[in-house]
């Protein structure tokens, strides 16, 4: 018997043998009644101690798939458990699952992360440079402080990490967000908040709370893939509201809100995702205004406010919110790590009561230890410093991008540096497909995201959505310069 | 300026202060231009050193809500920034917002936590016995060990953690899992496989893949309320099926399977929760064969498996599986702690690929950092151990249980101590209502969970649920006494 054995010390190798062995019997290459080596030969064949594959062995009958009897060494039982034989033959008639999927089932909607995975397949090669912002640069993340945050916050508060939790989220998390929002000139107090699992969460409870099939909800265009994602789940009537310089065309939003009944207007102010531009604080006002008198609902996601390069943010809209009818959400991914999972939602308390039924319905609560390691975080000042370390950097590989935008693109393409957060955009002339492109440049090992992830309706003119955020400066230049032979030689070939 | 300061550290003093008065500033009880108090003067009278008051008043100048000049020291800002307004002055319309939410929402469904926190409020006194499971022992914890795998998965797997992830899962636990599957007679690969937070969102998502309004789902009566709260919240037609000592009827089970299409049977075969009882090999057999005949769907909510008290337990179904038509759960909760939010779905490839659709729209993937410390915690064996522990002790609990049962509890209240898990059913006769004897109870300092919370259909006998597990001996003695005693004078008062 040859085992490849992972001597890592990861997986324990008796295990890795018992694995392995009641592998072979699922398959039916070890059949009822065969005999097994003795444990002496096969510990010496495979070079671990006897104890090991004794130990194996042991595993192995106790899950009733080895017998040994003294004298007659180890052989496979004769009536196997009912688990084993399922593998090895399948049911004649597979079970018909098709009819019993429910009826949204059959519009079916497109995936999201493997959507992306698909635009930056072949982003692990070391040479690739990778602007489609698939690969988060992990030498910005704060590791250290974050572990010792965890330790502490596990030191602080013990078993009540590891206890039931409310919907709601951490108490003491939910008073250092309310401070929080107090520095954005939100004041707001704990029955205004929850705490979820990520904004996509956060998405995915309003839809679900507002949206019934064809209720029509805005967004611009582009947007963000997840927030598409959501709304269209729930076959919700997704229009999108074009974008200039200064933002979401705010006229164009009036007239839209004038002959439709839109529920929700989903909007990105600050550094939106994809186009980066920042909302200007007369159309902020004007949003605000338009919502309220139209009645439908604000949702503002205020994603990277934090990330301005320099100078101080727009004040968000839900400042302006005397109504109350704008729902505010905030996170932790884009400041300090994806993986930290943990965005929170400010609304008024009659949809926070019943977003937190949803939460409850759909996973009772999120886990505490990660929020009491955020506020540990938080509280010893971590989060603050490092997102000002972040803003300097994110600033550096900004300029580093827009002196390669202006030494290699072709004038044919427009764009502008934006103020902050990780976004630069490109306008692509009407002659060169954003897909097209991107085929050409991930040959070149160059990935970036093109217009349709974000597209909420067609897009008239092409474009491209490169991540600044998380690459180095000298990768920047090199992508910068390969997208910009790519339209160069595409230009050249519809010209020619 | 009074000021309530918490001089714990937990939250810096400064930052106290100047909450403090954003907040004085907000109730318009500081008006714009009104003059603060000296730095030094505050400092002395609040008992801190003046550079505190300082930091303070150079937060709120800051922010745009105080403001200082030379020689007139520091006072309100006149125009102060627009969510500062906001909340004094209330707007005089607000937002109308019943009408905007979905059609869901005119069939109420009840609060799961909540109802609970309700069934055991008071529960926080030190003298009170709380069997109603709302407060976990925390002195089982196995913090250490815990805390151990956590700094050894950032270490180990570093940046990794703190990452995107899958909508599936961390691959090293997914293998990790399907070993452990393995031992339970389910050969397995990852492909089958999927993390959720906690065995609520598997759940969710299931329900939300399978049920549209007005399907059957078949389930226990009684059953995990959680459950019931899902497919009621997607107003799912949910049909009970009493249980007996063997486990689910299967007998009716039959016949309701004729005459009604039923998409799902959620079913809890090992220690059911609420009433404690073990299926028997023979129905899990049927089980299995009639759903398959009837085209429905099992949801095998295998929460308390390894919690049997002695001995190997019962196949799951899922290892009868041949058809592929079982959806299996197993999750951490209950062997670890319920904070840990990691749960895991087995299921045929059909079926789990949509689900990480699903999963994805709702909060894109599990945060990896606790998949880490899991992983960890595995494979140094300390889930194996613990779980022994763990079985000891419920062990105990049970027998303590029972004694006193036997001692206490009248004639005419039936029951069964089980074999496993943590739940202690009584059934009550007619005369004694559940509820009405937890009002008498509770008077007394003590809790349980009474027979509606669990109920899918009208319940024709009383009875409640004790748990064991998370009380201590002499804790669960008294409270049998005091419940004993209850039902005694409700039957005597009846009689009377």
């Amino acid at each position: 018997m040859v085992i490849d054995l992972d001597r890592s010390g990861k997986i324990p190798l008796y295990r890795q043998i018992s694995t392995h062995i009641s592998g072979l019997i699922a398959r039916e290459l070890l059949l009822p009644g065969q005999r097994l080596p003795p444990s002496r030969e096969l510990a010496g064949s495979l070079g671990v101690s006897r104890n090991t594959v004794v130990l194996a062995y042991d595993e192995l009958e106790a899950a009733g798939l080895l017998t040994s009897r003294v004298g007659r060494g180890t052989s496979v039982c004769d009536r196997l458990p009912p688990g084993i034989a399922s593998v090895s033959r399948p049911a004649a008639e597979p079970f018909p699952l098709e009819g019993l999927f429910g009826s949204r089932w059959t519009k079916p909607f497109p995936p999201l992360l493997a959507l992306q995975e698909q635009v930056s397949a072949g982003r692990e090669e070391r040479e690739s440079v990778n602007l489609a912002s698939a690969a988060p640069d992990s030498s910005l993340f704060p590791l250290e402080e974050f572990r010792d945050s965890l330790v502490r916050a596990l030191r602080c508060y013990g078993g009540d990490l590891l206890t039931c939790g409310s919907a709601r989220g951490f108490a003491p998390l939910l008073a250092e967000i309310a401070r929080m929002l107090a520095r954005r000139n939100i004041i707001c107090s704990s029955e205004n908040l929850m705490i979820v699992n990520g904004s996509q969460q956060a998405l995915s409870l309003l839809a679900r709370l507002f949206v019934d099939p064809g209720d029509t909800v805005i967004m611009e265009n582009l947007t963000y893939p997840g927030a598409l994602q959501v709304f269209r789940s729930l076959q919700a009537n997704c229009v999108g509201i074009p974008l200039d310089e200064e933002g979401l065309r705010v006229d164009i939003l009036e007239s839209v809100l004038r002959r439709s009944r839109a529920k929700l207007v989903y909007t990105i102010p600050a550094f939106q995702n994809p186009t980066g531009v920042n909302l200007s604080p007369e159309r902020r006002r004007r949003l605000v205004e338009l919502c309220r008198r139209h009645e439908a609902v604000i949702v503002e996601d205020d994603y990277a406010r934090d990330l301005r390069f320099e100078g101080a943010a727009s004040p968000p809209l839900k400042a302006w919110d005397r109504a109350q009818g704008i729902v505010y959400l905030g996170g932790f991914s884009e400041t300090l790590f994806p993986g930290i999972r943990l965005s929170y939602i400010l609304a008024p308390v009659r949809i926070i009561q019943r977003l937190l039924l949803l939460k409850e319905t759909s996973d009772l609560y999120t886990n505490r230890i990660l929020q009491g390691a955020l506020l540990e975080f938080c509280r010893r000042g971590h989060l603050a410093r490092h997102i000002k370390r972040k803003r300097a950097v994110h600033r550096r590989r900004s300029e580093a991008m827009a002196r390669a935008l202006r030494a290699h693109l072709p004038p044919a393409v427009a764009w502008r540096r934006p103020a902050g957060g990780v976004y630069q955009w490109l306008d692509l002339p009407a002659s060169v497909d954003a897909l097209d492109l991107l085929m050409k440049t991930r040959q070149r090992g160059v990935f970036f995201a093109p217009d349709r992830l974000f597209a909420v309706e067609a897009w008239e003119r092409g474009g491209l959505r490169l991540d600044f955020g998380e690459v180095a400066e000298d990768k920047i230049v090199r992508g910068v310069e390969v997208i910009s032979a790519a339209i160069q030689e595409t230009i050249e070939a519809g010209g020619g």
